[in-house]
């Protein structure tokens, strides 16, 4: 993939978008969401791509309108996406339009394992548009997506 | 349940929230929905909720994310949360985990009887995580619910 | 609704039905029921329909057909029906067609919120033909409905 | 078919079914269902199986368990059923066993047409151990039931 | 239902139409069938038509379209229809608007009764649009039908 | 399991539950479900209890309720309790919840596979509250069931 | 598209197709499809295209084969198609085979909103194989129809 | 349908509105889409509806929010309603109730025909309340619906 | 199976029946399909039965109707059927009871594999019916099918 | 059922078949299967064999193949089969086919009940082939499927 | 296809591969499979794969792994794979990805016709990736296949 | 999660496994699955684990029991499973109830993106018990697993 929109002098810019709910982290059940806040998500993540010379944009809305506002964003300024989207994962189908329009990496991240909850949470319409999806491990789960974009920037 | 955040001087706060079309109330469809105005449910709810001390926020809107974010400042705010989600009720699983982030009583209210119209409005996403739910009794179900709501935070 | 069949000197006879195993409140899973006992609920009721002037004609059977039985006597007896069907909701058409003969309002109760158990409870082939329904609020809900009764009675 | 059990001297007893809320014929809904009563459906039939010699033996009852135990008896007592099951031809399966026990015709009957009216009235658990079905014809539908019968008798 | 269209001096013609296969009565599957022709069905229609004054224009056909020209013309030619539809019964939907679109009474007939075969007979495009079915009673039926008839001409 | 509720002096009663149309055992479709008589299966049970120092308290009836009530009964007065619901097995759910409020071992008993048959007869709504399941095993199911109970009781 | 099959010096032939039950248009049910007959939508369809300088040729048939033929044989004097298939809609598997076998623009028009009426209307299984579809607007549907085609062939 | 609401001497507005993802048109997937820009499509539909003397009110929003707001604005301010809702159209239930709520003519617009593409886009939400609906036909399609809005106006 | 009817001195006609569309053989969809045409489908089974001293009676037609004719007609003419009843294997149940009663052997073919292709494709109401089926093999699909026959005809 | 193959000198040969992770009995999850071992579990029906005068041939494997080739090895050496498959129960069809092939008695047997868990384990491929089922009585179902083969085997 | 992998000289090697308990085939419910062992149908095949100058490489195992293994040897061994994967048909999705990394026809046979059993038997996971299925022929059905895998090694 | 069994002087043994096909990689379909070979995996997570301190013990196999085997033995030799089962993905309970077993994190790993491809590739039997799933991302998602378990076993 050669570097390109939302590149500049090899510095990309990674667009970090989450979903509705999430500005709770850390304080909605912590049993099971950790005690991590988005805060610490957003540092963590900006940490992990600064060690790859990238910088972060992130974006914490409720409204699935704001992130279909940030993906076409995105378009112009950023060179990838790790998307959160929260509920909207499962029903929100203009995610869905809005990342098949996005032409770098995106990676779709759950802190929990959907798979393993209730059956509304098992199907997703984003991942048929996502490069790969990485659930289930937390904040860790974040900094794996970081890696694989820095590796897919650079492939 | 204990007197607590969203309560000052036994004085409680009760959000009431309208979703999509509610602004509506008294133009739209009289025959089904009567020709009260939401005006006149928010008058109503707020007097009834005087007559046990409590006060009323009340929020309608047709943005699914406006109403996320009512239910986040309820957290600080309320006590108790009165919840007409409109047809998001039937698919916008972003309030479900909202609501599942409250701690206190929740009341989801329904003008009609959703059971008794289209099978799509059938199912309610929110009713999962409502502590309980009144529907098809118009103005009055709302009245109740200031009720039910009064006893619960006395209880 | 016109003062009518069931009501004499406008005190009205409220017809309290109860199904399957409700016999057994208080006795049964109090975890989920809690410990209120089938007679602590048909006396609350008597007392609140009695704050409005209104008696009560109280039942509880497990069969289904003592319940259509009940029903059809109250078109002739009653003004209104309160009605926890337990478990015959999900199921008993008889019910559905018995009360789609009433003329009077019809309230559909449950003390737990059958949305938030099993799937086989989350569907009700009474209400479609009730006035309304309140669920989820224990005893309470109960209060409501004789309210809820009490002011339709007057309209 | 042999005249046997159910026949004395070639006068054959036909059992004549109604299972719940059909005591109600003539009250409920007239739109839908007519003003003929029940008692004016029971005459019809008798006198008709009459006109061939018989004689019928009515039941009408609003209990699943009257309606098995009515088909037992059948077995020793009538040479053929009409039965209009209700409701519980859309869920009662306990007809269904009790009518595959039964070695006489079997007609099924309902006043009006099932398949034009809700979804769930679509299913019948009784037809498949029928002989045969006549529905939305009324009360001339239980008339061609006794001459169906009749003519059955004497094949 | 005035004496109207399809009926002249009080003869009114009865328009029996058969669907496909039906004009191997008597050859296919004779133990499922049984052994009358379907000239013997036309003449038993005829017959009793006839004890009624009435007359009968009798088709069979294997092509849909055949059959919805004669329903066609049954409008303006007969007073009411007998048909058998065959396996267009459980598919084609043109038979369903077709019918629809006649005025008089018309009985759907089928020799044997499909809920006791195979699923993909349990549905019926046509009841919907029918005045009454008559299922599972052979060349009987179709008496049953006639008389039917003869009677909703008289009302 | 302690003995307890429904034992005294180490001799426990085990209800014994039928459910509709097995009245007619050894009468309906003995191809089916054999030549043994309901009298048979009680007697059998009841001597098989014997040997373990048991004693037996037998119920057939074809109506839910009575079902109900007698399980409800059990609670006081059996220890443990055999159950074939017949046809109710697959829909009759407030035989589920009386059993779940059934605090001793029960075994449900089926004289035929039901698996083997029916498509609807593959559901059982009483399974999920049973501690184990004995199908196909004709009266030898019941002789088992007891020997289960009398191993249940001495745990 | 280029001007090709079925257009002779730019004046190109419309095959314009009916399915069953459209030769009763103006007499079937009024207050669904209006007052206008076929003649009054294949003369108005005609003037249309005549304003565009191109001919219609024009069929209405109630036979699912006669569609096919003319399918085919429009392949090689038409150049465009205007399709109502009616009821054939829904399940008619073997117009959708047909059309997909033509290659000019093909336009699916149905004179109401198969999609506010029955369940079974709301597939269609020639849409796929359309150009476009045009529903719910009447005789005027079938004007913007042929504006449609008129500018297909000129692009 | 009267001049009214939304009408100034003849002069309607036609509000017209685009939902999510559709102000990326001309550069998202334009082998889908065509290469005409958001601009290009409003500014051909108020050319063509300036032909016919009325106006267009343009809205494009990704926010189902906005939308429903815009609907509610055109009770007020608009004659007539043009929306392609995107990927709103298959769960937004909220648009459906909004449109419900509208008085004039409201032409539902895909560019693409959905019935061709994945399974999800099957369905519409919207369409069960528009007037009508014009797929499959790019920006012609909506030069399509202002012609048929402007005809509905004057009828 | 012995040599019967349809059979003459040892030469047994074989049914060729094909159904819709396929008389666009090497036209439609070459890619799909195939250069060949039905001519050369025909003259090649006839080539192969000659073969085997069978002759063919081939037909294709588009029309239902007309393929059940045909089976008839096969009845008392051919000793065997060989069918590709195109897109009408997916939905036309009238060709399965006319199948079901030709005595002979039935193959049914299939120029492609309909499990490789749409949904709607993988279900066929022929199989059931058919001795067996060969698909996916083109013309030479044809030939084995000739090949089956010349075998089960000799058996 | 008369002592035949896998029977010599009145000893019967059991074949005792433990399907996937049931090797594991003891280790895995003992809250939910109890805290004996797999050898436990062979010794313990090996000893109740024995009292019976069999002997019991037992074999564990993770491999569904192992299961089908020790099935079709008890055709010519067993007498019996107690089989609990365990994760193959609900999928692996290979042994409802080697089953079937298997003419001497079958018990499924199952530790827990697999009704009162996931809904992936309600459905039993195995079931429609096996003479009967006793499933969630733990050890002591093994013991009763047991006796019911040494009762079987002397019928 | 032109000759390669798999073929020497001209001479190429067919996998025939049966997947489990056709081994039993002649033992095996003869009424439904016959008379003739797995050993008959090698021969067979090898016969008429000689008649053709092909050899037959044959194996049948009860392992779905086995299966895999083999077709991937077929890889490098085999020109075409003839293949009865037995129950595996319908689950067993290994024997589909490792078919689809096979190049050269692939023929799937089955002795019955699946489609004419149970209805887990009318799916095939197998046949989207086959060249062509050749289903309820017995025997015959492998000759035919062998005969089309030397055509199409020809073609 | 502590440093426990598979773990030797904080040196953990990570077990890689894979199941069917995944053999072939590298040759099987390189479009979709890359042309890095399973020795090119396997060496990967090995340099990988190596960077961390940690050895790789791998297993590639076609057989479902082999999958099962190699996890049961993880139990005592394996700190950490990295698993892609390949097409038993999504059918192979066993593996869920294998894995259930194992104590240590557990990542699921697809090379593409089964979300993106066939529907019955949209379900996991394995994902529930899996710690956590990467999915999409190739090569590169294996060394992210390794980094997630490196990390997951120093927690």
């Amino acid at each position: 993939m050669a570097v390109g929109r939302g590149t500049i002098d090899g510095v990309a810019v990674i667009a970090l978008l989450h979903g509705p709910n999430l500005n709770l982290l850390g304080q909605r059940e912590p049993h099971i969401y950790g005690s991590a806040t988005l805060a610490d998500y957003e540092a963590t993540v900006t940490a992990v791509a600064a060690q790859h010379g990238h910088t972060v944009s992130a974006l914490q809305t409720n409204h699935e309108g704001d992130l279909v506002d940030a993906i076409h964003r995105a378009r112009g300024e950023a060179a990838a996406i790790i998307i959160n989207p929260g509920a909207f994962t499962h029903y929100a189908w203009s995610l869905h339009d809005a990342l098949a329009a996005f032409a770098g990496p995106i990676i779709e991240v759950h802190i929990t394992n959907p798979n393993a909850r209730e059956p509304w949470r098992h199907t997703s319409v984003v991942s048929p548009v996502a490069t790969g999806s990485i659930v289930g491990l937390g904040l860790l789960g974040y900094e794996l997506a970081v890696e694989a974009i820095a590796r897919k920037l650079t492939e």
